[in-house]
């Protein structure tokens, strides 16, 4: 059989959390909470499922979770969408990439991503024909180049795929940064693939920007968030898609191939939610950055260099005061060797880096967060 | 934006629901049971989300899981599977068919499918690059002719879908069946994608065959199986994906960028199922003959003339005793005029057809099934 991925293995997500269970190390690689989401939450997936919610939900998605989706948007960006034909319910933010990509992108299509890049977009373009023109975050500071971007712009670019706030750097989009996107994708006729999975964990009182926020943009977008990261259920795989009706009517002729439709009780639990506790949503960044704060603090007098983290869980370290070991093999031997596993930025990169950043994930409890403070601080 | 899938809309499965909904209708369209999994099986999704099963399952599914199936693969089939390579959860049957058409189906390749076919499967083969040969089942049995498979095989051929019991037709292979199936593959070195979603509803004793029972055909199998359909849960949205370790590796190369995980508490709350409840899924077909046993025979005086229903949960009527409308339209009228619904078979060939076929569910209670064949019965 003919490898239709032939250099990829597992993903680095899987590598690092199963080393780590096999090392009995702190766990700090992979993307998940190791606290309990809501009880609310759980109560009602357990009444849901016990009164009758069992079977197909509707292929986009039930509704009054759609209608939910349309008030937090107009709540966090003023933006109105339309519940019936603009958004998609979708089995993770994973799937609803995915299905975005193959909407769109045909074969000998471009698409545009900044590494270090999210790992699944490279592979989905690939399937779907398409192949990746791969442009490198600035250093020092992991902004994006407009006039390279534009630079990069061929005839035959049809997406450019973008993630504020972005993992694994932890940086977001300024305003000025969302103009020059937008006018490159108007200009240009393009589309955009906006992953917005960590859209309510900005810190220190930077604005919360989204595609939503311009409008000829968005007319242009898919919208992609997740459920999983705001309420602490990353387990759940209920994340969607927004995006004009026109788009969305492409996308969901994929998902309705792809997936279907997504976990039932927990899309009326989550509904619930949203309806009962919107300060979930509204208290999440001043959760996170309370844990932002705990990590960095409890590793003031640490060798590694803590580089800002301006949103998301995510923390990026330069350990070169620590080790000349490359970052792939450095997190193997933290991990083995020190019981904390985090993980390597290089796999990120199309082309070879040599930076020495490995990212930390400080979605853990108080103790978890100073357990491993504790260890980074001897070495 | 050009369309991938120019020439399709929603599903029939979600039009006929969504029509059946709107006129109040008795739904005997989509394939789902209108009564509440067993009891135990909710406590235990309630039960592993209040104990901290809330976080991204492994890729391939919890381990306990993969181990259950290979249990139960043994127990019917007496084929041993190993759980660490060979088994993928998926996010619904749907996702293992998707993936594994994605995993094997390159440009260019052809795919023998059966029409009547369910509607995924020539969507997924085109997104793949791939095109279907369609070949007819035969009248009035529902047959596979294999000298006409054999006859259709080209040097582009690469794969042969098959769906046995097979919806919507209700028909089983038999060991002959299988038997041409498997030399088929082994002599042109071909793929086979084997749908079972279907596997434990086999009436009247007739044998309960699979590609696991074929050991030569199995090493060239994805063999897709379905616990929405086997423990009443389909809004659950959890499946798996049996193949060797070389095209398991390839169909989890693409199930990571897809979903990555399927939903977790659901995982763990089906392996106690499963452990706890093996005569759940033995005593499956039983079950449902007696349903088809009293659908059947409350359609006694009807004028619909009922095919043999050998398995599955659907039952096929022809209906031309009673209309000369095709068969989109006469399930039209009778959701919107007599208020049961069903869905019409010949949106599942590609040949256009006028057989005068509908297909009901009859996954649905006592009463349910009384109400409708009562409406039927005065047709
Ligand atoms: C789907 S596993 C990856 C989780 C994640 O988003 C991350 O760790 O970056
Ligand atoms: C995914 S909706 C279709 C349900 C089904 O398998 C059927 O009705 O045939």
């Amino acid at each position: 059989l003919q490898s239709k991925l032939a250099k990829l293995g597992s993903s680095i997500f899987s590598q690092m959390s199963q080393l780590a269970a096999e090392q009995q190390a702190i766990n700090l690689s992979q993307g998940f909470p190791d606290f309990a989401p809501d009880n609310y939450l759980l109560q009602r997936l357990a009444y849901h499922s016990q009164h009758g919610a069992n079977q197909y939900a509707p292929m986009p998605g039930i509704l009054p979770l759609r209608q939910q989706i349309s008030e937090l948007v107009k709540r966090c960006y003023r933006r109105s969408i339309n519940p019936d034909n603009e958004i998609t319910v979708t089995s993770g933010a994973t799937e609803a990439l995915f299905v975005a990509i193959q909407a769109l992108v045909q074969p000998g299509d471009e698409v545009i991503v900044f590494d270090p890049a999210y790992d699944s977009y490279t592979p989905a373009v690939q399937l779907a024909g398409g192949s990746t023109v791969h442009l490198n975050l600035q250093v020092p500071d992991f902004s994006v180049n407009w006039q390279q971007v534009a630079a990069a712009i061929t005839p035959r670019t049809k997406l450019i795929i973008v993630n504020s706030p972005h993992n694994p750097t932890a940086t977001v989009f300024s305003d000025a940064d969302w103009q020059a996107l937008q006018q490159l994708v108007c200009q240009h006729g393009l589309y955009c693939l906006s992953d917005e999975v960590y859209e309510h964990m900005v810190f220190d009182g930077a604005a919360q920007l989204s595609a939503h926020c311009y409008p000829a943009l968005a007319e242009r977008s898919f919208i992609v968030s997740s459920f999983g990261k705001t309420f602490h259920v990353t387990g759940w795989k209920l994340g969607y898609c927004v995006a004009p009706a026109l788009l969305s009517a492409e996308f969901r002729k994929i998902h309705q191939y792809v997936t279907f439709s997504s976990f039932t009780p927990a899309q009326y639990a989550i509904t619930d939610m949203l309806a009962m506790h919107p300060e979930q949503v509204s208290g999440l960044a001043a959760f996170y950055r309370q844990k932002r704060d705990q990590f960095v603090s409890a590793l003031g007098s640490s060798r590694l260099q803590l580089l800002p983290s301006a949103a998301t869980y995510f923390q990026l370290a330069d350990y070169s005061a620590v080790s000349e070991l490359a970052d792939v093999e450095f997190c193997r031997w933290l991990t083995i060797e020190h019981k904390v596993a985090a993980i390597p930025l290089s796999v990120f990169y199309r082309q070879p880096t040599d930076a020495r950043l490995i990212r930390f994930c400080f979605a853990k409890t108080p103790a978890t967060l100073n357990r491993a403070a504790e260890v980074l601080c001897q070495l």
